[in-house]
């Protein structure tokens, strides 16, 4: 978690929502992600994603069956629709997202229509929550 | 609709599961996508991500504020984030997504976690729906 926090930190600094994820098998780091949205122009490129195209590209498959991605904040509908698309084993995140309080990453990644359910942990992280708190009171000034 | 249909058959072509999408904004076609996750081996490159992704590079935005999207099959819970997240107006999909039965897609962008809600129609169409039939009869033998 400490790498993906790395990612959130990097985002910061561009001014970017501080969001970052890494997608490790066999306990090694095989790639790393953070939230470009604003930069890139691009409603897709959030940290997750990210970090699951640059996985399927260095496994040269979409399915990451042994994976296991780390993720600064709780997953969007979006994100946790790619985790399961892509066969991800477990998600850890460190901060629930409570804005979007309808419980939908967890109702999307044990959702029956899913051959395989994925593993989910909550692993509380208080710098990755300081970012996300920090960046948007900067924002409201 | 015609136009998302046309994108389908191109993908049946290259043996990826048939399913196409086209953003429309005022009545005008700005971009077209094809699911080519086999070709691409990248879990994010369904019809609706890759129209999406063109559609912000051609606007050089996120936000796909007047847009409309028109999909060959009910959107996947990852692609109906997406659609939600690039704050599109309207989604028209073709098939309604059987095996998907959670109603994942309509959660999703009703979701009262979103500040804009997200129009759904559908719109049967035998061929959209014939592709797909045809495609998995194919594969199962």
């Amino acid at each position: 978690m400490d790498e993906a926090i790395k990612e959130a930190i990097k985002a910061a600094k561009k001014d970017e929502v501080p969001i970052g994820a890494v997608v490790v098998v066999d306990g090694k780091i095989i790639s790393r992600g953070r939230n470009c949205r604003e930069k890139s122009k691009n409603a897709i490129k959030h940290a997750e994603i990210v970090a699951i195209e640059k996985a399927c590209k260095k496994l040269k498959s979409w399915r990451l069956e042994n994976a296991e991605i780390y993720v600064t904040l709780e997953p969007c509908p979006m994100c946790a629709g790619a985790i399961a698309n892509a066969r991800i084993k477990k998600l850890v995140y460190a901060c629930p997202e409570k804005t979007s309080n309808d419980g939908l990453c967890e109702k999307i990644l044990k959702s029956t229509r899913l051959n395989h359910k994925v593993e989910i942990e909550e692993e509380p992280n208080e710098l990755a929550s300081t970012l996300l708190k920090d960046f948007f009171k900067k924002k409201r000034r």
